[in-house]
């Protein structure tokens, strides 16, 4: 289907391509201890040390011929309601699809090309959004699941030379192997003593640790009472690459950030795509929706935003900047940083979700706000949350 | 109900109440960190140092004026697929059974008392088992699932001063505050790379870690080609009181122990009780099944066995004793050192599980192997895999 090859032109400026990886480590277990002494010691093996591994991305990025240089990249979807199978119910479905990323010679273009739907496996989901979701990406499966909802993955991040995918209902951490799901770390909503799973939106890399963050509002609930009302979605999630979980307060971070924006109660701010640059040490927060009102059904879907703000590392300072054109229907799920661009540039999705109706786009921009690739739909009738390069 | 009341009596012999610990902290979250530094700061403020809390057991035992020891404990239902709520299919239910246990003055006897059913919750259960359900424990709730199977929690812990249920579908160990289940560490199965929760069945802690193992055989597979072929529930969990998950491969460790016990593949055995003595350095197995022959559905259910394992910390030496007479139909679920006992006197479950028929016995035995208290039915129906001082 020539949805699956969508091929985007644009212009690139100044993109200097540097720091590139490679030596991907993808399967290797986390902390396993082989050989568990049966004679001739009386303490038990240490864990093998390991180091953190950089790799980013990794795939080791291709120089064509022509100069032109070839990134893997990938999306990730979050269906709600409808990740549960159709057939089994025991099962719930991702879809990871992937394409290439192409820089082409001379800095003065670009595309990307989606992997062939031929290479896709048919999915185990029918019904009638069958077509749409089989042709667009190959399926993740899981039995995990918290009150009969899973795999709504919502970030998708490489991390300790590794990849990881977050559901927003269980709160599990996957790594996906293969387009398998193996569960690493299980986080619990809030401050880590709640008997759910942390709704888990956006996911960044800091400092070698990967810290995982959510809505910070909870649009049935608003925070209404301020910081000394507990709000799950407020709480952040910072593991170590060998899955040491720590709950993080980020209230103050939070309220900081609404009061810059002047936002007050009822009215909320809704993150999904938050990046730190470690190069600038600087954050860049991308609100999917930001609303003065409060949150009613009919309102919220059109409460979408084009701002990008930028903080210092310690959020002492703000300071906005407009991404394109103001959309209250498409707001940003993901976004990274395009290796080799010294973090100066953003390749990220923005979504719709009216009911039932979902569309997904991709856009590439400056971290000062200049258009590099206008703004285009990926495909119509999912929603991608998550964006990587793989 | 007279069954919520079980009175049992029996003597002791040379008990020595020692080592009580008071001061129980079972509701502090994990690794919290409170007020992220807003300004004024570069970095991001260090979680909080903890120190292990070797609490045990949770409450204090109370010394009355004739000189009794009255001990709070514990057991903990496994129900397999009975756990779904027949009502709401996206909740799983197990139950939690407390009680007192009285050492006599002059440690000449005890009893153990089960708590009223009047403190007991109605369960949501409901259906043919409704009756014997609902008056013998606490129900535990939980949304978590895998393979829509949960909460079959198989045992129960008592580690860092707080409490811990593992559930072998899921392979989530929960923390249990106030009869809530809230997630602590993930543990996929074998050596941790499986997409499937590892199916514990067994816990001790061990030099400030919780170690998790599971049966050692997986009767569906028979491990009938040695060590190379990797079986999950040969590998066992070495996890940190901060949640760090390692993955030990004791694959040397029920080898030398089959080897001890003249057991070959096909045959097997079945592990769901261990102990380890911290005081003795000393470990003891009580393996509920013991075979020389394969498995087949219809001669595992009478494959209990009544022998324990001693051997050293590091397995390079066995030795058996029997515990009481055989009984192939009650094979041991559970296991705790009675405190104060210096690690001689141990309370044990044995269960009887055919198809859906369900029972659960009490024991106390010395390590030596005597008989303290006489193997006695708990209750009819339920199978209890988990037993602690709380």
């Amino acid at each position: 289907m020539s949805r699956n090859e969508l091929v985007y032109s644009f212009l690139f400026y100044g993109l200097i391509f540097s720091r590139v990886h490679s030596n991907p480590i993808v399967n290797a277990p986390h902390r396993t201890v082989f050989n568990y002494p049966v004679t001739g010691s009386s303490s038990v093996s240490a864990p093998a040390q390991t180091v953190y591994n950089s790799t980013y991305p990794l795939t080791t990025p291709v120089k064509a011929s022509d100069g032109s240089v070839e990134f893997r990249i990938a999306i990730i979807a979050d269906q709600d309601k409808l990740s549960k199978d159709k057939k089994d119910s025991s099962f719930y479905v991702s879809y990871l699809k992937s394409g290439t990323f192409t820089i082409k010679s001379q800095w003065t273009g670009g595309a990307i090309v989606w992997d062939h739907a031929a290479a896709a496996e048919p999915a185990k989901t029918v019904g009638e959004k069958e077509r749409l979701i089989t042709s667009n990406g190959k399926a993740i499966q899981s039995q995990f699941a918290f009150g009969s909802r899973g795999m709504e993955l919502s970030d998708l991040i490489v991390f300790n030379g590794k990849l990881y995918a977050c559901d927003d209902r269980t709160g599990i951490v996957f790594q996906l192997v293969n387009h398998t799901a193996v569960p690493w770390v299980i986080l619990a909503d809030g401050n880590g003593m709640k008997q759910k799973g942390f709704k888990c939106e956006w996911s960044i890399v800091k400092d070698q640790h990967l810290y995982v963050g959510s809505h910070s509002a909870d649009i049935k609930f608003p925070h209404t009472e301020g910081p000394s009302v507990e709000a799950p979605q407020r709480w952040i999630k910072r593991i170590s690459k060998d899955g040491l979980v720590e709950h993080l307060d980020w209230n103050p971070v939070y309220d900081a950030m609404e009061n810059h924006l002047g936002i007050k109660a009822p009215g909320y701010v809704m993150h999904e795509t938050v990046l730190w640059s470690e190069k600038l040490r600087k954050w860049y927060f991308m609100p999917r929706q930001i609303s003065s009102l409060n949150h009613t059904e009919e309102r919220h879907p059109y409460t979408c935003n084009n701002v990008m703000i930028i903080a210092n590392e310690d959020f002492s300072e703000f300071r906005n900047i407009s991404i394109g054109e103001p959309n209250p229907l498409f707001g940003f799920s993901a976004a990274r940083f395009v290796p080799g661009t010294d973090d100066s540039v953003i390749i990220a999705l923005r979504i719709m979700e009216i009911d039932d109706l979902f569309s997904t786009r991709i856009v590439v921009f400056s971290i000062t706000g200049t258009i590099l690739l206008v703004e285009e739909e990926v495909l119509e009738g999912l929603k991608y949350e998550g964006l990587e390069f793989i």
